[in-house]
């Protein structure tokens, strides 16, 4: 099984729809790590052009993997050893570029239902399972960017209860997504 | 749909295996809220038995239901509606009882396996579609303490992805359990 996941916090939206970029919020974090261990992601890529936050986020995950958190529990540790920091998502796909792979099959997530290009989950469940290698993106603040969201090749439904109300964490709607395409059966 | 959930505080168990309180995370709040509204849940009862972590959950809720956090997100605040804080698992049974209501098929959920009493997710789902009043337990800490287990009808089989590692955080295996019991299909 090949999945990446990315946690974009540079474009997203802010609640007016303009393009900002967001704070890394510390539990997205290890939630998404531990859910990402837990159903076999390969790599978690927090995407983020600021350096102070790239900072922030390389100090909290030495301190689970090399630190005292390391020590005082391995089980977080694990989980932190699939996370890898990005400045842009550009440089996400030259990394696989540069590693001799082609750019895997790039989905988006959002809590809106754009009708186009969706790719029901149990299909893209058989395609995991079949070995074909996948990126899907989250987006923090209010939702990925227009820019990102034009530029990948297919689209995930909402999740849901199917009420009016809709407003999951990106955390949830993350472990819920995986638990969609990997759980066990 | 009937659904109630509750996030356990005390008695729960540590690292050690040893029955503790835990403190409240606020964010076990807002997502579990969040995830429970998207879901249609009823009730999430949030349970402590210490004063000060009741009044500080009791501001949080506040500000999030009438304070500024209603008026800045007003779906925040729809999440927030269906937060109860109760101070012991006991006082939530009761509370049935004084309303007349049976006290509802009570469920626990544990990352370990318990072969006993389990009612797979498809079942439940299907019960609950037809109506029937039923309450999980989630635990905080290392998980709900033996007392609890001990006065549960049934379990929930733990959800993951089949590898040995099984860590999510009790918001993301929650919103993974409202998603098995109530997406919409």
């Amino acid at each position: 099984m090949k999945l990446d996941i990315a946690l974009i916090h540079y474009p997203v939206c802010n609640k007016k729809q303009e393009i900002i970029g967001s704070a890394v919020t510390n539990l997205d974090i290890h939630d998404i790590a531990r859910a990402g261990k837990t159903y076999g992601v390969n790599n978690f890529y927090i995407v983020t052009p600021f350096a102070d936050q790239q900072k922030l986020v390389g100090e909290i995950i030495e301190h689970w993997r090399h630190g005292y958190g390391a020590r005082y529990n391995n089980d977080r540790r694990e989980a932190f050893s699939i996370i890898k920091v990005c400045e842009r998502l550009e440089d996400l796909y030259d990394e696989y570029t540069r590693s001799d792979l082609p750019r895997p099959l790039t989905l988006a997530t959002s809590a809106r239902d754009v009708a186009q290009k969706q790719i029901p989950y149990e299909v893209l469940r058989q395609r995991l399972a079949d070995g074909e290698h996948c990126l899907i993106l989250f987006g923090t603040g209010w939702g990925l960017a227009p820019e990102v969201i034009a530029d990948v090749d297919a689209f995930l439904p909402p999740v849901g209860g199917g009420m009016t109300y809709n407003h999951l964490s990106v955390r949830s709607a993350c472990a819920i997504i995986l638990d969609r395409l990997l759980s066990e059966r």
